[in-house]
Formats: C-alpha cells, sequence, structure tokens
C-alpha cells in the first residue's frame, strides 16, 4: 500500500485512452500517467497502458463492462475524489475520449463540487477512429457532408428517439453500445426507407479480438448472429460503408444468391 | 536533397495529426513519423510534429489553408505516389483525423490505384477534443444523447443540407470550417425555433492562440465580430454549451441588459 502523500495538491486528469490498441494513446496522455499517483481505469481501457504510470502509483479498477457493473457511477466519483484529497494527482482513464458517452462530465462535476481541479485530455473515439483504421471514412465528399454519433444505451432503456430522426439523415450514423439493440435500430432504418444502406458492424475495434461485418440493413442481424458478434461493438449506417473493399463482394454475393 | 532510395517498398500512412497541440499525437503517429522517408504536412498540422521525423527524410508542404489553396488535392495525391515510389514510406500527416472532412479516402484511394499500400492512424478530431479541452462535453445524459458533425463548406459552396435537418435535431450540432457561413448557419437554427440555444465558437483550438466564444444562437454573430475570430474556428449548438463555467455570466450579463 502506497503511503498517503500530504504535501500533494489535489487534483483529477480525466483521460480519453483510445479504442483499445496502446499505441492509440496521445503523449500527452503519456505523461499524465507519468505524472499519476493514482489511476483509476475503466474496463474499455487497455491495461498495457498502466506501464506508463509510476510503479509506486496505486492502480485500481472501476469497471463497468456491459452487464457487469463493479462500480455504480457515484461511487466511481466519490473514489476519485477521496483519492485525489488523500494521494494528489488522480488520472481517470476511461476508453475512447472521457466526453463521449463517458460520463466524464459528470466526473467533472463531482470533482469540481470539491473544488479539485481538473483537465481534459482527449482520447481517440472509437466512433471515429475504428472505422478509421478499418478504411471506411465516417466523411467522404459526394457520400456524405456529416456523421452522427449516438448511444445506443439510454438511461431509460428506450433507443434514443435521435436514432428515428438519424434513420432518415444524409448523415453518416454510427452507434456506440448498440448491439444488443440492433433489432430494434435495424427495424428503424428500414422503416425509414432504408433496407438497402450498407452497414457495418465491428467489435473490439483496434484491438486483437476485432471483428468486422459488412452487410446492408436489411441482412445485417443474420450476419451478427452467424459470426457470434459481442459486445464491445460499434455499429455503421451508411453510403461510406460501401467504399470498404469487402462491400463489393457482398452486392456479389446476393446478385448471385437472387 | 535526400538519395531516392531503391531498396524501400513504397507505403503510404494517412496520419491524423490532432487539432494542434504537438502532444495530442498519439504514440502510433510519432512511430510512423520515426520510419518516414518522406512527411507531406497541411497547414493545419503543427510543424513540431515534424522533429519525430529523421533529420534525412523530406518534409513537403503541401498546403490549403482557407483561402490559400497551395496545391489542389489532385497535386498532393500525385505528390504522395511519386515520392512513395521513388523514396519508399511517406507519412501523409494531416490536421484531426484523415477522414473527419479531410480527404483522406480521396488520398488512399489514388494510392490503392497504384497498388500502394496504405494504412491509417487515426487522430484526434477537434469536433470532440477542441470542445472538451474546453470542458464542453459534445454529451452529456439529460442534456444530448449524440453529436452530429457537420461541414460547413460543401463542394457547391451551399451550406450543407444537412444542417437544416440537424438544426431540427436534438443532437448537439458541431460544424467544422463553418465561420465564413455563420450567419446562414445562424439563420437556419433561428428559423428552427432555437434562438436561445446556447452556442459556442472555438478559434484555434488546443494551440496557443485559442479563443472561446460561449453564447447563444441569438447573439453569437455580434460577439465574433466583437472578439476579430478567424478561422480556423468551430461551432457548437446545443444545450451542452450551457454547462460552461462562462455560459452562466452571459445569462446574467443579457439578464441585466434586458
Amino acid at each position: 500500500m502506497t503511503e498517503q502523500n500530504l504535501n500533494k495538491e489535489p487534483k483529477i486528469t480525466l483521460l480519453g485512452a483510445g479504442p483499445g490498441d496502446p499505441d492509440l494513446l496521445t503523449l500527452k496522455g503519456v505523461k499524465a500517467l507519468q505524472a499519476a499517483d493514482v489511476v483509476l481505469y475503466d474496463a474499455l481501457t487497455n491495461e498495457a497502458l498502466l506501464e506508463h504510470a509510476p510503479k509506486a502509483a496505486i492502480k485500481v479498477y472501476v469497471g463497468k463492462r456491459s452487464g457487469e457493473h463493479s462500480y455504480p457511477q457515484d461511487t466511481i466519483n466519490k473514489l476519485m475524489v477521496d483519492y485525489a484529497l488523500n494521494y494528489g494527482h488522480v488520472v481517470r482513464l476511461k476508453g475512447g475520449d472521457p466526453f463521449v458517452f463517458g460520463r466524464g462530465y459528470e466526473e467533472l462535476d463531482y470533482a469540481a463540487s470539491y473544488s479539485i481541479p481538473v483537465s481534459v485530455i482527449p482520447g481517440i473515439s472509437s466512433s471515429i477512429g475504428v472505422p478509421g483504421l478499418q478504411q471506411i471514412p465516417v466523411t467522404h465528399r459526394g457520400l456524405s457532408e456529416s456523421f452522427w454519433v449516438i448511444t445506443g444505451t439510454t438511461t431509460s432503456g428506450e433507443v434514443s428517439s435521435d436514432i428515428y430522426q438519424a434513420a432518415h439523415s444524409n448523415a453518416t450514423v454510427v452507434v456506440l453500445m448498440g448491439l444488443k439493440k440492433l433489432d430494434r435500430i435495424v427495424d428503424i432504418f428500414k422503416t425509414a426507407g432504408k433496407r438497402n444502406l450498407p452497414a457495418a458492424v465491428i467489435q473490439n475495434g483496434s484491438s486483437e479480438e476485432e471483428k468486422l461485418i459488412i452487410s446492408t440493413v436489411e441482412n445485417i442481424q443474420k450476419e451478427v448472429v452467424q459470426e457470434n458478434i459481442k459486445a464491445p461493438a460499434l455499429l455503421i449506417f451508411g453510403e461510406v460503408v460501401s467504399l470498404h473493399p469487402s462491400f463489393k463482394n457482398i452486392i456479389k454475393q446476393y446478385a448471385t444468391i437472387a
């Protein structure tokens, strides 16, 4: 157990770890970890990142994999503030970017209520980076002038009403944490007349367990079942998915079947 | 002039440099630059990043600041391929993320037509990272279940039709390269009944020249003129802007005036 350091000023850094590959951490993130007294890290962050922190730093796993809520948000907030008050610099390491469905602002707000200074270091959001690593651009001239990133998991448990609007838009639509709601989301796109829209699912993007499905709104559910896709996974709906080389094979495949 | 290296296999890395602060480059980006024979870099990338490349590497500025088109896209594509064929590993260093309005896919596609292998390294997109550094979260429970990122500069010169849809949505709306169209964009939000929606403009995010305006749809243009805001700048429309501490002062200020 590391001793409490009473000479240190409490401070908190909300740090985005990126989508999984530890090399997708920023230099600024490395420097923050090197200066950490405590690291609180999520299920979605790669534990290899902890190597950047001093050996003496306290490393605390605070959980939250889908379906396995190790700690409620309140507990994480309190742990973060307690550690900062007692040990100094807490790095709160979060998967992706802290402000993309990461509840990062709630943590910032809680720390501010104790007058603990917070700085934010952005991370590569999986919403952009994971499609990009698969060479699926979220925007492309002539195909998409925008992209719309939506959570698949809302507080109410319902599909976000934003997905209904998005299905009618021209944006590339990226849904995070939406795999469990895929049936409902696909129905929404079908109702919007987008049965043939290219669609992709990427599981564990940027990691060794990465899996990719390239399909259409019509056929994506079947393929997700066949390939046994698990969370964490992101969904992409939009013409830009057709730029992926394997999309051409899919078109051929269905042409043959038909 | 570096000698041509005829032993090297041509390859291209599309590398996202992040929004400006050179410490927002990823470790993977550092490694790519360290292994570069040639670096082609944009106006929006920080030249400090070139320090990661070997001294012997060729560094070529290919421009494109708003209104100063040093090289058309075709020329950049050709330069990139020529350098790869003649010198080996070309790192194409692009501001933000390569696939967020960066025409990255056009470069990838052109390289592929010469059978030159391309890898993509995502960067911190200013659309998420620049608001985040100002502690404006693009998503926040109870305020925003999604964010929609749109270009302000389309091929046609018109405002993207996606902005009309976005003004009617519940998404946080981020517009990149939209400062010149601010009048038109503000009109669209007003027509959608969003006169009092919180709005922000951030110039040169994450750099020393950073400037921030926090206001409302109604008043943002006046403040942009008063503060002499210049491109590059991004626009944010959404309730999440109200989380910024200075928003409370703005409300007070207008209450006093009224």
